[in-house]
This record gives structure tokens, C-alpha cells and sequence, in this order.
């Protein structure tokens, strides 16, 4: 029996009125158009606007053109094979798109993104591959006397199998927290995609956060909405460095890893480079595998921690116990290219076997995340 | 000794040139201010801009003031302690506020958000109290035929103990996917918060995905970047209430739960209202706590399926088996509230106990919001 009092005839409209007042935009107008050659279409109806600007996050912001509609267009040459970052500029002020809900943070940046499709590109999207899970794990810091936040990846099948699995440690730069190679990086989909494809080994990747002055993320610790900064009191005064082993004890504590150098990895951009070439040169027995990506090799002027000192005596402890791979990449542009060229005659001077690779571009995270499909499939081989 | 090459002074523009080209805008002027008598001031630089206005979520959209040196502004009456949403329009065009990066998604809609402090919207604020953690889960659903994710909550000392714990599902509604109640909701601080006020028991918390037709929220599933909507092929049709045994199997398997009904509860939002209903009501022996926030009660018009067939009998079956608690709640402006009377009206009939909880306001996240931290704890207990 069907139950008399819900059985009548009812809410057609309850699936359009439903929350229709938190509902006040969307609805996709195919903006940006992102056509077969490449091109991207971006457009924006403002009738009443005097001028709109596009701002790519590659170029120079570029004028729009209005048509008789108050649709206001632009479209680009063809672009890389990429995930792309933009906003408008309406009457002067910045904005995002309000028809793409798609939005990614930058430090204290909000733009819109989107995809270019491609061979590359495609790494760094969701496929229809199996899935790692990611979580957001709190663990207890004594090193730092508080408790902390860092993002954990465990690849498809952990949950369900009892296997070990090797631990690649994947640090942020400077003005990052624990959630940017998540998100600016896509590294849950590039290790999804790579492992889906056998081009790299099932692995846990741990993302820490590298500015120990805050527990988690703006926005996820007591601090409340704070507005994010580059500027930390404790990033690279040797602070993330001497407490890391904290986060490698939780890691070894509560996950089913492998243990030993040849199943650890750490890599990390700019500051997280810096940060993964002292951590693993004053634990010289740990990693295996280290990847400077744009590293920022300098220490910040004034700071004294012997976290810092004797790096040559370290370096050849380090490399004298063996090191599987010592990966440095840096963008010929970027404004560490000198301090990395010095650091590579260091290396050259001690005779310790790295490889080197030198990208087209800058500072930027299409380097980065490029540089993170190039170097995991390196790893635990 | 300290290294020759990278002991030179150095780099005190490091910290202001690193990224640049990224950080285009950000550092907070302040804007929303919200003041100590819980008015809130916006600003705005938008000197060439002709008109700006601000809309709140709640309310309708006011006309800023522009001052000479083109900062338009405006301040909003007391406002009761929560968290609001809120957008500009420049020139007609609706605009996130450049100087504020913490967003939220509601379905298709994107905008800012900012709290006023108090002792309802300190709950859903990260407080300086033990965090639990937080996932996203792909687990396998045998009866969809696809694997799907989740949002898991573990509460703080999960990792570290062997306890067991109580089991609490939490769906959410139309147009919101896996991750509404992590958000809008704030579930896990209102969740950290209660628990470490000794005001809920520690448990575990499950938000799995309501649409069966997609795997994720939109943007984590090879959809790609598709706009968010309300409607889905399947969504109040019995797929979602016919596959629930594939969760609580996942998480029974994976979690160290405690079993039976008086340590599982299941409560939702207008749909997920409506699936909790069927759900428990499907399965008599499951859930202790059931909790109906503004539940669309009402099967989709045309819609056959044997979940939403013989409704009285199954409650007779629910209810005899006995229910610790059955809570309804209902704002008094909501579109779904003759539906729920009739609802009570039948539960009155049939002689089963609940609770009721009518509430002011409408069908919208505050009394969402609300309810959550009025049901959580009366849980287990």
C-alpha cells in the first residue's frame, strides 16, 4: 500500500524552489569556452560596465569587447596544455567570474581556474582511474609543543590491503600551508593518474605544514578568517626543520609504511625545497630520494640555527651513505636561478651526483606541477 | 663551520619577491570590519566604478557610498552572531570581494564569508580545542556499481586509542554533495567544539555523496569542472536510501565502530531529511537517532520505487523496535512546512513519540547550522 497522506500529486517545483534563495547565480554560459585548437573564449555580461579586463595568470591583463548585448568577450591564442588561473577587472576593480564556481587560492590571492586539455594537462585532472583518499590529520608535535595539521594521500587499495607502502614527504613554499600542493598542485590527481597508468609506484605522499608560527591552514586553526601572508616569524630560521621528525614518527606510528631510506622521499618548492635540502642533509640516514623544485637555497639573513651550519660536512655524510636520486630542477627564468647554479658547483666540488633538469619559465606552478609529474615516477624504483 | 658559498648576506627581498607574479592582490584593509556591537562595515576601493552594492545573504541588495577618494561603504545594522555570505555588484556585475579570501560554494553560487562573534557562532569557528580529522574517502558501492566518496570525521584521539566509537550519518540536501556539511555546515568545528565542551560524546561522523549519478562533489570526479545543480537523475528517486547499506558497510569494516542501533544515528537536510526518513525507516533495526532538519519530505512526483512504498507499515516496524530519539526540526517560513505538518500529523496518528523544534527563519544554512549543534548532543547518551 502506498501511504495515503504522500501519495497526491505534488512539487513539480519542489526541485527548482528548493534553497532558491542561496541560489542567486550559476548556471554555466559556457565561459570560458575552451575550444579544440587551444583557444579559450572567455565571456562576461555587464550591460552596465564601462570596461572589463581579463587577467590570465600568464600575460598582461588585456581589454574585452563589447558587444551590443552588454557580452563582453575576448579570446585568447593558443594556450599550453595547462591548468589556468584568471580573473576579470570591472571598472577598475578585480573580480571573479560569477558563472565558474571553480576558484583557487594563492596565498592571499582568489582567482578562477580551468583546464587546458592535454597530455599533460590530463595528470592533473580527476579521471576515471581509482582513487587515493585524503585527509586532514591533526598529530601532536613535541617538538613544537602544540598541535598541528598536515594533509595525508593514501593511494587506492590501502584501506582495503595490508601491504607497506613507501613515503614521499611533499613540503609547500613560502606562503603556502599544508593544503597547497592539493590544490595549486593536484598532487592527489597526479599520483592517482600515475599510479593508474603504472608509471609510478602506490605510495603515501605527506603534505606538512612548513610555517610552524601557525598550527593549520588560514581559515582551519584558532586564529579564525586571518588573511594569508608570505611572512611567517618561524619558516626558515630552522624551526620546520629541527621538528620534522615529529611528523615522520606520526607518519611511522600510524600508517603502514616501509621504513628505511630507499622507501622515503622528500621534495618540496621553493622554501619546501630549501626545506627538504636541510632536512635531509642533517638526516642523512633518512631519504633516498630528494627533489629541490625552484628551491629557495638561501637562508633568510640574520638567522642562526645549527640547522644551517656545516652544510658541506653534512652533505658529505649524506651522499656518503648513498642517495638513490638528488633531483634539482629550477625554470631558466626564475630569480633563484643563480643561488642554484652555486649550489650545483657545490654539489659539482664534492663530486655528488645529482640530476638536473632546466625548465623554460619562472617561478611559478606550472613549473612546479610539472616538475612533480617528472619526479615521482622516479621514485622507489 | 658555516658554509662558505651560502653564508653571504642575502635576500631581504626575498620574502616580498618570492611568488609575486601570483599575489596579485590580497592583504586584508580591514574589510568586513565587524564590530564589537555586531554591526559590520564593508569597503570597497572602486574609484571608477559608477555604482557598487553589497548583498547579504540575507536581505536585499544596498547601494554603497562612495567617498572622494572612491572607497565605497556601508554598515549593516546589528547583525545576530553566525556566519554570512556576501557579494558586491560593480556596475551590474555580481563580484567576490577582492580583499577577502574565504569563500563558500553554495550549489552554483559563490561567495565571501566572515562570522560574527558569539556564543551560537563561536561553535562553528576552530577553537583552540583538540581537532578531529577529516577525509575523503572512495570507498566501493556494490549496489550503485561505481565507487563514490565520502567525507569521514574522526574525532581527536581516534588515531591514538582503541576505543570504539558511535556512528552518526549525516546527509546533506538537493543541489549539496559530500561536502556542504564540512563547509556551510562547519560540522567538524561544531562537532570539535561540542565534544570538547564536554556537551557530545566523542563519534564519528560520515557525509557520504546523496546524488547516486555522481561519484563526487563536482570538481573531484572525471566530470571535470562541471556547474554544480540542484537536479540529478538520481537523487530522490531510491537509489541513494537502496545503496546505504554499501556505506555503513564501508565504514563498519574500516572504523572501529560501535554496532547496533543505540550507537548509530542518521539525520539530513531537506533531501537528506527526506532520505534519513526512508532510510531508518527501511532498515527498523539500524538507528537509534533520527534527526529530520526541514526534510523535503515529499517523493519526487512520478517517482516508483519500493523504498517510499508502504510508509505506515514501516514506521509501525521502526517505531516498535524502539527509537531513542526522533527530532524534527522546521523553520516557520519554510516552503516545506505544511509537508512536515503533515508528517507529525501521521507520526501523532500512529502514536510515535518525536521531538519537535520550530524554529524562526526559512529553509537556509543558519537553522541548519543550528539544528546540528541542537541534535548532536542529545546523541548517545
Amino acid at each position: 500500500m502506498r501511504n495515503r497522506l504522500l501519495a497526491g500529486a505534488l512539487v513539480p517545483v519542489l526541485a527548482l524552489t528548493m534553497n532558491a534563495q542561496q541560489a542567486l547565480q550559476g548556471g554555466s554560459k559556457g565561459s570560458p569556452a575552451v575550444h579544440e585548437d587551444c583557444t579559450v573564449t572567455f565571456s562576461l555580461k555587464a550591460p552596465t560596465a564601462h570596461e572589463v579586463q581579463l587577467q590570465l595568470d600568464y600575460g598582461k591583463a588585456v581589454t574585452m569587447q563589447r558587444d551590443t548585448a552588454g557580452v563582453w568577450t575576448f579570446t585568447t591564442d593558443a594556450l599550453v596544455p595547462d591548468l589556468y588561473l584568471y580573473n576579470y577587472v570591472v571598472d577598475g576593480v578585480k573580480t571573479l567570474d560569477p558563472e565558474n564556481v571553480y576558484i583557487m587560492r594563492d596565498v592571499a590571492t582568489v582567482k578562477n581556474m580551468f583546464f587546458v586539455d592535454g597530455e599533460q594537462s590530463r595528470l592533473y585532472q580527476a579521471q576515471d582511474v581509482p582513487h587515493g583518499n585524503v585527509s586532514a590529520v591533526w598529530y601532536d608535535s613535541p617538538r613544537v609543543g602544540t598541535t598541528r595539521r598536515m594533509m595525508v594521500y593514501t593511494p587506492a587499495g590501502y584501506e582495503q590491503g595490508k601491504q607497506r607502502y613507501p613515503v614521499f614527504y611533499l613540503l609547500h613554499g613560502s606562503g603556502g600551508d599544508e593544503t597547497a600542493w592539493l590544490h595549486q598542485g593536484q598532487a592527489a590527481q597526479v599520483l592517482d593518474n600515475l599510479i593508474a597508468a603504472g608509471r609510478a609506484v602506490p605510495m603515501i605522499v605527506v603534505m606538512p605544514n612548513g610555517n610552524v608560527d601557525e598550527q593549520a591552514a588560514p581559515g582551519s586553526d584558532q586564529r579564525g578568517l586571518v588573511t594569508p601572508t608570505f611572512n611567517h616569524k618561524q619558516w626558515m630560521e630552522g624551526s620546520f626543520e629541527s621538528s620534522f621528525a615529529d611528523i615522520m614518527d606520526y607518519i611511522d606510528k600510524h600508517y603502514r609504511t616501509l621504513k628505511g631510506k630507499k622507501n622515503r622521499a622528500i621534495a618540496g618548492l621553493s622554501m619546501g625545497g630549501y626545506h627538504s635540502l636541510y632536512i635531509s642533509a642533517n638526516q642523512p640516514r633518512d631519504f633516498g630520494y630528494v627533489g629541490l623544485f625552484s628551491a629557495a637555497i638561501k637562508p633568510m639573513r640574520g638567522v642562526q640555527s645549527p640547522i644551517y651550519d656545516n652544510l658541506e660536512q653534512k652533505l658529505a655524510a649524506q651522499f656518503g651513505q648513498g642517495v638513490n636520486l638528488y633531483w634539482i630542477a629550477i625554470g631558466k627564468d626564475d630569480f633563484l636561478y643563480a643561488f642554484n647554479k652555486q649550489y650545483r658547483q657545490l654539489l659539482d666540488q664534492g663530486g655528488y651526483p645529482y640530476t638536473y633538469v632546466e625548465s623554460s619559465g619562472g617561478h611559478e606552478w606550472r613549473n612546479w606541477r610539472s616538475y612533480l609529474t617528472q619526479f615521482v615516477p622516479l621514485l622507489f624504483k
